[in-house]
């Protein structure tokens, strides 16, 4: 039970005690009991530590030099344990003594003026370094993820480091229909047998094709299990907590890279119904977090950090889509925290320099940008709004559904046996999707290729079975595009779609969540896609057979191209990624790049509108916010409003029922006495008689001085006086001479007063990134509230668990 | 001096006394004496109230009913005075109760359950016709500007309603080379003396051109000052300053509308270098103030009516470019203040519905959504960077040179005599302007005009002057728009580039500030725009004459096209724009709206940067903060740290050397003695012996309550005690009942300790929205911050006037 306390179930399954890798990439781990300000409620929630003593020693050598800005002198002061949020006041406020500390001394010599300014441009040189960074890498992955995924098909006689596309290549002899049937490229089955016809040579590349998708999903959950347990996932709930100020050691580390990159690769070969996409804004922060420990500025600043992982997130998903500007507002809609305008302008230059380098690795072989670049010609109508509405609905829906199966599937997967076997659930899942999806092509294919298809709108020298349509009429370059009636290759397509949409529904719920690495943007868009292509193909063909009915007179002539089921797949695909991930303005523009028009965007709006309001009306949680919860973090959700209308003192501890709030008073208090403590933090009072607060002590901070001092300074023994008052008091000259600690104390506690209504109270804890606020009543200090506090009212009112919430 | 001080000069000018007319939209002015928490030298800033009277009365029926959040039983309470700054908390909090209430009634009946959901869409009707009113606003200005331009020059005889445009479009006669020559449209000189040709018609044409420049500037000036002296300027300070949670009341009201609308076109068509993209904010934003009245949740609530109108700047440069998520962008990068996610959707919700408003009324004529819509066909060379790099800090240089100018020039306006004689100005400098402008084409067009042809790529068929290049080689397809030598045509095309350059740099410094509404985007981008189509031709022709030399080899070929000049017109124009008003990503997304392609935002990006860089090294503020700086307004700076060392203490009221801080006791003061008090508000204290926090209470609220309880209950008398305990004192049986007024007292108010440090405080003041902080010492209050103290600490570090600060 223990083990699950200190360390979530990565990933949903029950975590099964392995501990995550010290990573030396992050700060130093300083061993320490598990430290809590609140309680389970066996144990009496907050204790008493009243010390009188009055023994005393003039000491001169306090740790005055504690403030200084640039340096810690003693190693560890003002660091954090793992699990648990960081201050952003207070980190803000020591990064701005830094800068004043640097602006002050560059007007001394030519050097510190250098040191100045390559202070000031050395985020704007991370930013570079990031964006190139994850534009190379997202580069290899595409590149590494097309050739393994071809390896389950065939391989290429020139050379089996070739993908298909590339040994078609260097084909001489391929025109333009045989593209895709170049001699190099042979199948298993063809290389086998020799011929690739005949059902023994099917069965053979069937049976290979499983063979390979169960290697390459055995070695992704392997690797992931061996090196980096927090690797699995798609990573943005985590790193939405990691913004919002949690600390989670080694999450964004090398070790996480490395095996996450790897493993995505492996993952994504294998054919699971997953995509690259939400890992890939994984990588690019454990770039910019590894990239950061060459500047000291961001290295030793936990809210800087985050500034730049702010601009990660947004890095990794103009990698993932080509979409900049989306991604920029992705990072600021859906997963950021704290996002200053400065980070607004240096994710985007940082999204561009990625997006620019991954066009100049041009992985998709055709130098665009993006990963679905669609051109429709017919404009829509008025009237199609009213299926874009229906497709809004639909995946609304969807959302909505998927979230409530997923969390389930993940809950039984945390609370029974199956958590225990995330190797034989991994491989379970793997054989079942290669099984059932190598006999439907829209399967087969990867779900980037399928979305590229559905979005694809016909030409007249489209090959593809979704073109399928019977010619009619002239061919005359003013109906070339004109509507079609289908034919028999469509109708082969539209029931392969069908089935394609039922098995991708049901497949995904089970695969995110699993120990791999797990994007739910293509799977979720897939579904989406499907669904209104075959929409879509039905408004054609309705409208090709009934266009002098009463909807259709008037823009849909019998020559005329009105209706464009592409279309309908990209909205589709935008209200289904809508439902589950509820995102808004980042999903519409992400998809306006996508189409580099403005005309579409407001049938993609109506949809992911419709979507986001259908899917809030069943609950108003998106996948991330679900996965935080199932995951017990401490995420205060900007988004939402607090609506109850309880006061501070509702929340505070200690409640009425428990003994005082256990304090420090500010001069009367013996070493001993301070290290016997059990919570982590204390606020410093004049005196027990008179409660009113001087300030707040972390007792963290507490016990690495008094063993610095112990170490520094002779005469600290259990009985010397520990002083937080400006002028310590009258000496005892027989006492051992008293340890000064007022510069290790927070003069500057938050303070809000009994009355203050919670809703003001959580605004506060939100906008200014508190770890706790202290209450008082007419001057005298009453209690405390923790984030936690707060989460765990927040979960009361909303009838959970308040235990749910795991951590500080 | 008393009205200077209690009106701002508007639009920069010597403020000749005009008071803006009353403004019935908005909430009724109560009059009442200048409040002023903090103090000028010759005054005493903060007197004691010491009453200690003991008398008392048994009251029950003390106003609890205040504290009803749907409704405001005491007329006025709650609500603030002119030229004053609101509290984001309150406000916040205010709405919460208010959403609280209707959730709970929302259970009990039917008719509340429908309440609750046309609440809940309430935000979306409301941008749903913001986006209508202001998109079909902004059409009518465009249309009407166009007429009123031609009707300078020329008149159509088909009636004098068409522009030349439309009567032109009229015309059966005209073939592609004659539009700009139908026989419909004449000119003044044609019309009079019966032919275009000679001298006599070009100065009748010209003398005309004069007259009736001068008469819509007069009409404009006019107007302006006799109906709503709030229309002048582009608005955009003032309206950072409101969003920031400021009061200017009849700013954004009807009169400002309707005036602001109309002289914008007289000023547009007079021909001044004036743009209307900023005062089509301005007009945006006032109808979004007009539409808020008709929805009572924002009509009651300045935080939630500020949301509206943030998302009413994005409406508003939506309309102004055609670029939707641009102006979502400038809204939360440049003009808003508090900006949560559901303003983001919202806004950008309302401006695609008023870019397809806009697009639906068609203006330009060619159903674009964009103003300057243009499409380049050559792609640019990594070579380039070196003179787009080179435009970027031309546009710094201008744009810092430009804010000191203009700044400098109003200065001169506001404390010399000519400040007096704001027709006689504008009426010079329209004649000026004209008298310029006239005789060089590029000076003569409207600035979107010249902006349009200067971003415009050359073709074979261009028959400007800009595009006189000497034909040269076979004009197949392949060369068609090929390097080719420049022609006479361009040489001339160049020079009058030049002088129009030096012409617009120097009157727009002067036409900025001027009494009409004048925008500073199209001067600041034509400006950069003419720069740029310089450089971009002469990069051309060296690249044309140097084709084998080292820096063009191997990507300029004689035959290929590889220099577009008109991509350097358009870095050059968002150079300028971005060091006028130090707009970053916003710039590069409305540019990338304007083109389409990502292609081209690393060269508009690497442009933005150098110049945002180059000009942030003369001075930080863009153009609108130096405006809001000049006139005193309180705002403070979202994006700038404050760097300096100082604590709470230092800037807190009292000083060391003044009298104690002005509070009141909780249960001591009487009616008169709180009548008698002079500051806005005031904290109450336990005792005067025991000065520990209770609460905080606004005069205003104050006042308004004794003024009701006198109406409303016998025996309030002076002598009345005031209550603002729970419990009132043991009650005296012979004096008159008290008066309880808790209810409108502030239970949780802000405090920081006295060793806060002020970069700590002002990050609360800024994230919170904050009116005023208390100060306290070990739970004793101390003192008082107030916004307006920060400001004036903040201008005192920087050097400037701390009296410079007019308003609270």
């Amino acid at each position: 039970m223990l083990s699950t306390q200190a360390h979530p179930g990565y990933c949903n399954g029950g975590f099964d005690g392995l501990h995550p890798p010290s990573d030396d990439d992050d700060m130093v781990d300083i061993a320490g009991a598990t430290l809590d300000f609140s309680s389970t409620d066996d144990v009496p929630p907050l204790r008493v530590y009243e010390e009188h003593q009055s023994r005393a020693g003039a000491n001169g050598t306090g740790p005055g030099s504690l403030m200084d800005p640039l340096e810690d002198p003693v190693p560890g002061l003002g660091t954090y344990e793992d699990f648990n949020t960081i201050d952003w006041v207070r980190e803000k406020s020591k990064d701005r003594d830094r800068h004043r500390e640097i602006t002050k001394n560059s007007r001394r010599s030519t050097a510190a003026l250098l040191h100045s300014i390559s202070d000031a441009f050395s985020g704007w040189l991370l930013m570079l370094l990031v964006g190139l960074m994850a534009g190379a890498l997202a580069g290899g992955i595409d590149i590494a993820a097309h050739w393994l995924t071809d390896m389950k098909e065939g391989i290429c006689l020139d050379g089996f480091w070739f993908s298909h596309e590339h040994c078609c290549w260097k084909s001489s002899e391929t025109t333009f229909k045989d593209r895709d049937r170049c001699p190099q490229w042979q199948t298993w089955g063809e290389l086998i047998t020799g011929t690739s016809e005949g059902a023994f040579s099917y069965i053979l590349n069937y049976l290979i094709y499983i063979v390979w998708a169960l290697f390459f999903a055995f070695l992704a959950v392997t690797l992931v299990r061996a090196f980096a347990p927090y690797a699995c996932g798609s990573g943005i709930p985590e790193i939405k907590t990691i913004l919002s100020g949690f600390i989670i050691r080694g999450y964004l580390g090398k070790w996480t890279l490395i095996t996450k990159t790897v493993t995505l690769v492996l993952a994504v070969s294998s054919g699971l119904s997953l995509g690259k996409e939400g890992p890939l804004v994984h990588v690019a922060c454990c770039c910019a977090n590894i990239l950061c420990h060459l500047f000291t500025k961001y290295r030793k600043n936990e809210a800087k950090r985050r500034e730049v992982l702010s601009a990660a997130a947004a890095v990794g998903v103009s990698v993932a889509f080509g979409a900049p500007i989306g991604g920029v507002l992705f990072s600021l809609e859906e997963v950021s925290y704290y996002f200053p305008l400065k980070t607004l302008w240096r994710s985007f230059f940082a999204a561009l320099v990625a997006a620019f380098t991954l066009r100049s690795i041009n992985p998709f072989g055709n130098s665009r940008l993006v990963l679905f670049y669609v051109e429709f010609h017919a404009p829509w109508h008025l009237v199609e709004l009213v299926p874009f509405i229906f497709l809004g609905i639909f995946g609304g829906l969807w959302g909505a559904l998927f979230i409530k199966a997923n969390i389930a599937w993940c809950r039984i997967r945390k609370t029974t046996r199956l958590g225990r076997y995330p190797i034989v659930e991994v491989l379970a899942v793997t054989a079942v999707t290669a099984l059932v999806a190598y006999p439907n092509s829209y399967t087969r294919m990867s779900g980037a290729e399928l979305i590229s298809e559905l979005f694809n709108d016909c030409s007249l020298l489209d090959s593809s079975q979704l073109c399928g349509y019977l010619q009619v009429g002239q061919t005359g370059i003013g109906n070339s595009l004109a509507d079609r009636p289908a034919g028999p290759g469509l109708f082969t397509a539209l029931w392969q779609l069908a089935l394609a949409l039922l098995f991708k529904m049901l497949i995904t719920v089970v695969t995110f969540g699993m120990k791999v690495p797990s994007g739910l943007f293509i799977p979720s868009m897939a579904v989406g896609a499907i669904a209104g292509r075959l929409l879509g193909v039905g408004m054609e063909q309705l409208a090709y057979y009934n266009h002098d009915g009463l909807i259709f007179k008037g823009w849909c002539t019998p020559e005329a191209d009105c209706i464009t089921p592409g279309l309908y797949a990209m909205v589709g695909a935008a209200a289904c990624l809508g439902g589950v991930t509820r995102m808004t303005v980042s999903l519409v523009v992400i998809m306006f790049e996508l189409t580099g028009g403005l005309e579409y965007i407001v049938p993609l709006m109506a949809a992911a509108m419709t979507s986001k309001w259908v899917a809030d009306a069943f609950g108003r949680e998106g996948i991330y916010e679900a996965h935080i919860r199932l995951n017990g973090y401490p995420f205060l959700e900007p988004k939402e409003e607090f609506e109850h209308s309880s006061l501070a003192v509702d929340v505070m501890r200690p409640r009425r029922s428990d003994p005082p709030l256990a304090v420090l008073t500010q001069d009367s208090m013996t070493v001993g006495g301070v290290e016997s403590t059990r919570y982590s933090g204390f606020p410093v009072v004049v005196s027990q008689e008179s409660p009113r607060l001087v300030g707040f002590v972390l007792r963290r901070d507490l016990l690495i001085s008094i063993d610095n001092a112990r170490k520094r300074q002779d005469g600290v023994v259990g009985a010397s006086l520990v002083v937080f008052s400006e002028h310590p008091p009258a000496q005892a000259p027989d006492g051992p001479p008293p340890l000064r600690l007022r510069g290790i104390m927070d003069l500057s506690p938050f303070t809000v007063t009994d009355h203050t209504p919670m809703d003001i109270t959580v605004d506060i804890f939100r906008k200014l990134g508190l770890r706790q606020c202290l209450v008082t009543h007419n001057g005298r200090l009453l209690g405390i509230i923790t984030k936690k506090d707060i989460l765990k009212h927040m979960a009361q009112i909303a009838n959970r668990d308040p235990d749910s919430i795991l951590f500080n």
